[in-house]
């Protein structure tokens, strides 16, 4: 079994930062979208046996440039999400 | 639920290209090794809707450089595997 090892560190990433990324909805829907509109700007990092994606993650987690990369790539994935919400979420209160 | 389109796209590669590829062994091991290579080597395609991978990959087949550069990058996986094969098969007959 192949697995995504970005997958899981953006997972994290939206959950660890969730109140900084200020997503103006937080449902499965838009938080989906933005997880895949940043995995598309990630380079994939797949390994073959799932035990190896602690390694994967700790080299990455312990890289600044690559972590500043991510953080960057989820922030502008949010803020996309934020400003075009594709879910039938009614904004209309919130913003008013 | 997300999906990297590209996973299904070499996937697909893999077996209808088998026999040119030349694989020095075909094992579930071999094969998944020569995914994940691949697959770190091309620019992930996630989609947040199952039903539109089929839309992504008529774009992605439709396109010549995109099939000439996929074909490339699994035919690179696919050789580096077969110089190096993880899996425990035993060669000795096969090469002597």
């Amino acid at each position: 079994m192949i697995v995504n090892v970005m997958e899981e560190v953006v997972e994290e990433v939206l959950k660890r930062y969730q109140t900084q990324l200020k997503l103006c909805c937080e449902c499965q829907h838009c938080t989906t979208d933005v997880k895949a509109l940043a995995l598309n700007d990630l380079k994939p990092k797949y390994v073959t046996n799932p035990d190896h994606s602690v390694y994967v993650r700790a080299v990455l987690e312990g890289d600044p440039q690559e972590v500043t990369k991510l953080l960057s790539v989820v922030t502008r994935a949010a803020s996309k999400v934020s400003s075009n919400p594709r879910c039938d979420s009614d904004f209309t209160q919130k913003t008013s």
